[in-house]
């Protein structure tokens, strides 16, 4: 059931309106699809506070453990932007204006340039810029640590600016397939495939929404072919049990 | 900008499907909300994968670390629902059939009860349920860890059952002030007021939607007359640099 071998991220998504429920979350979903499309694993997500010195060990801890970490937001002008000065900390490295992000954001609001603005220039020292087609102020890379913008259309626009310089394993593929049979009835059936598809793996999603019960079968690997055999043997386990089965999209 | 001392929790969000990409996750916001209305701070949330040491490390750390540890999914009857075998192992229990569980799934199941459903009746010996008043299969507790269904309606139904379990703090109050003024306007006045309202946490979250342009800026904390003086001090600002200003609902 491990899918094979492949570069493995971690996302830290910094904020406290994350924790308390004001802002639902986007960019853990937009960023798992977009890293599998690039075959890279996304291998764990956290959530965690505007608060530095639990950023800091966070960046440190993930930077060890996974061959990429990205951070969203925390980079604006304001008190609680702090996302650069804890990662700068966990490099030991300065926090000092970037002479290139700083000509951006000259070039981005002109005259309208404050001090405030130009807090967005500064990043530890030697980072790469990740640049924002969108809204100016840019992110930034420092060796495997991806910074990233907090809002959610601003972190793709930086996303989609970043990938060439990821290294890429095999793109992973799924298939989903859907069904009216129960999970209970499944199970026996689904342990025995699984077994038998050790490079698939299986997952199993029950759904419940307005008296419609169901569950979502998603198949998941790095080859086409084992991934249609896992599938057709799911398609036949649903037929045994005498259910109704259609396949999906992909995700 | 700490806010006063309360319980702590940290949540669990286990899913590969939560990874990928291909199911948004839902649990995290209410779960946020509720703690913060129950006066309990959600320190820290991690989405991980339905891998047993994973599941078994993370649960160690965070039951040590924190009041509270809640976990969402893989309690199903399916080949990749391990929770509870992995947070016996976490505890270092024998699984086993919890007896008031199997009463409530043969209670649910009448005649279709099966050895499939019947493993969502295993839990870490000595495990107290979180009764499930939607769909049978119960949670559990063991010590500070709750257990919880992943799919959201069943999740907030233990949830709710679970809540005079827990050591209550201090409701958290926010109160949230809408400008069109922008961030980078406000940042040197709200850090002026940041620091004089310690015991008030003020977030400013900008937002970027079709044009719109503006900034949310929450202020939270757990003395209601602190926190009005706090907001007043930003509706002065807001007013001093000639913006709108208007204030939302809670959140």
């Amino acid at each position: 059931m491990s899918i094979p071998a492949s570069p493995h991220a971690c996302l830290l998504l910094i904020g406290n309106e994350l924790l308390s429920g004001r802002t639902q979350d986007q960019n853990l979903a937009f960023i798992g699809q977009r890293l599998a499309e690039l075959g890279i694993s996304l291998a764990e997500a956290r959530v965690i506070r505007d608060d530095t010195s639990v950023i800091v060990d966070n960046v440190n801890d993930c930077r060890r453990r996974y061959d990429y970490v990205f951070t969203t937001g925390g980079i604006g002008p304001t008190h609680d932007d702090i996302t650069a000065a804890a990662v700068a900390e966990a490099f030991g490295l300065p926090l000092q204006r970037q002479p290139r992000a700083e000509t951006l954001l000259r070039d981005y609001y002109g005259d309208r340039i404050t001090a405030a603005r130009l807090k967005m220039a500064e990043m530890p020292a030697g980072a790469l810029l990740v640049e924002n087609p969108l809204s100016g102020a840019p992110g930034f890379q420092v060796e495997n640590v991806f910074v990233l913008a907090g809002i959610p259309s601003v972190m793709q626009a930086m996303f989609d600016a970043l990938t060439d310089r990821l290294r890429r394993g095999a793109p992973i593929l799924s298939r989903t397939l859907t069904t009216d049979c129960r999970e209970s009835e499944l199970a026996p059936g689904l342990t025995r495939i699984q077994d038998q598809h050790a490079d698939v793996s299986i997952g199993s999603y029950p759904f419940f929404n307005q008296a419609q019960f169901g569950v979502n079968l998603v198949l998941r690997g790095t080859d086409a072919n084992h991934l249609a055999r896992a599938a057709d043997d799911v398609r036949n386990l649903i037929a045994e049990l005498g259910g109704a089965c259609h396949e999906g999209g992909s995700g």
